[in-house]
């Protein structure tokens, strides 16, 4: 579900005057997404996606958040390009929300993800890094490691109702990760997604079903980090089978794709599995405070936390990095 | 909410192959929609729905809804086309559904509905009714009088929960309805929506605002019941102020509209009112008990019962057609 703010007929066709992509011809919902409200929108010159942002985005970030997709969709970055009113602003109001007409992306998210998606997924992500090399400006890591503790503070009434012992368990997986953590400098830094999840990643395939990357949406966890987290958090998200083992075909062919274009650094690849670590314990945290704070059978469908206990505790095991196909 | 049933990417893949549709462009979920799963598709070919028929559908009703539709859309109706596969079968199966791909309809449908969308509603009604009357197929209307009794029945435990004394004023509401009902043969009998609500119904504007409409959609729960009873779904639906106040002027538009293409019977007319309380009825019985069925804060929004108990009195105080713009 993923629409939590409704839009009036006149508000819907002043905003929609202030642009110049011709006349509207259809406007519909779109189901995916979880934290704004996105509509497909179709005019007589195109294909384009209305999102308007709600409370989990910042509006004093979307500023950034819209001029990094500008700044990488110059460099020829198949994401979504902020469509800029005839006033030349982009970043708008609607139905009480910050709003932005983005470019519509060709491709379908993979549901079942296969090694040869993650070749074409890698070489995206590197892709992604080296075009934002050069923006500018930096946007601190709101969930990156400074911001675990506290998250897991908020977990602690009520975290070990959903798995007996996890709070001691993570509560000591975060202070081993907090206490190796690569101090300021020692690795690359630059702009990351944050957030590449499958669902993030559209694809599309050529006769022979070979998939190529033709889109990368959802921006709004994009930040200022480690660039080889954010090759950490797709080892999370694309390279365990549903039953919960790893993947190391699915991750070999991701690096490999990924150092095509930007080999990693002999630091990066030692810290690979602390960065993986991190990146469980990251998404393990917000599911885990969400599902917590989430009533059973809610509008929005809870995801379940202990699947990144089992990846946290695969990444603790990892002897080094060529445990992850590197 | 409108996907319930995820698709995989082979069983996707498979189930176009069997289209001479194009190449797959994109797929996304549809946010609008109760009751099926709804994915907007585009191809090389174009822009297309697939809907996948969840659990409230009785499969063996489907070729009767998919009938109507390519009958009424091969008489100039705007309603989505279900396509046929090379195999010349619309009606198919995709993730343990039956499913379909019809034609997209372009336009919005209105948020806030104004008098000027009332007109053409109205001659879109009587445009459908006539172009119906010659298909031959009919469909019983399983929610139609006779289900009320049961509906109300099953309402009885937990309906006074919802407002105290309801369950007294909807039995003899029912009662007086049911025993007013017009007997067999008295009205005109034909192909109906039954369901025609706001977000039924695409709308495209001219520079003047002008709207005209684009496209009727969600066929499933058409039948073959009275025409003049889709005019009252249709004054329940279109008519009344969000403060619950009926609005006689889109009353008039709507009714006047319908006139010009299919004037109304004097016994049509007469029993007007009475078909607006026995469709302000099967809403509220519907909402009821889907009300009370649902929990609080479920996937699927619940609708407010109540909005038609303040209907159904409204009707029941008519002293006549005139009282509704007739």
């Amino acid at each position: 579900m993923a629409v939590y703010t409704e839009v009036g007929d006149e508000a819907l066709r002043e905003f929609l005057s202030a642009y110049a992509i011709g006349e509207l011809i259809a406007f519909r919902g779109i189901a995916e997404g979880v934290e704004n409200s996105n509509y497909a929108i179709k005019t007589s010159t195109g294909d384009f996606v209305l999102t308007l942002y709600e409370k989990r985005v910042d509006p004093a970030e979307l500023p950034w958040f819209l001029g990094l997709m500008e700044h990488l969709a110059a460099r020829g970055i198949a994401c979504p390009l902020p469509v800029a009113a005839r006033d030349g602003q982009a970043l708008r109001q609607l139905a009480g929300r910050p709003a932005a007409i983005c470019t519509f992306l060709a491709g379908v998210w993979p549901r079942r993800v296969r090694p040869e998606h993650c070749a074409p997924l890698g070489a995206a992500l590197a892709g992604l890094h080296l075009a934002g090399a050069d923006f500018q400006a930096t946007r601190r890591n709101g969930l990156g490691p400074e911001a675990w503790g506290p998250l897991l503070d908020r977990c602690r009434p009520g975290g070990d109702a959903v798995q007996l012992g996890l709070l001691a368990e993570l509560t000591a997986a975060h202070d081993a990760i907090r206490a190796a953590w690569p101090a300021a400098g020692r690795l690359p830094v630059g702009q990351i997604h944050a957030d590449l999840f499958p669902d993030n990643v559209f694809f599309l395939e050529d006769a022979a079903r070979r998939p190529r990357v033709s889109g990368l949406i959802d921006f709004y966890f994009a930040c200022t980090d480690l660039l080889a987290y954010d090759i950490a958090v797709c080892l999370n998200a694309w390279c365990f089978e549903a039953d919960g083992a790893f993947n190391v075909t699915r991750a070999k062919a991701m690096l490999s794709g990924y150092q095509t274009l930007r080999p990693l650094q002999p630091e990066e690849r030692a810290a690979l599995p602390l960065l993986c670590r991190g990146a469980a314990l990251r998404f393990l945290l917000t599911r885990l405070y969400d599902w917590m704070a989430t009533p059973p059978g809610a509008l929005v469908t809870r995801k379940d936390p202990l699947e990144y206990v089992r990846k946290l505790r695969f990444f603790s095991s990892c002897e080094g990095p060529g445990s992850l196909g590197l």
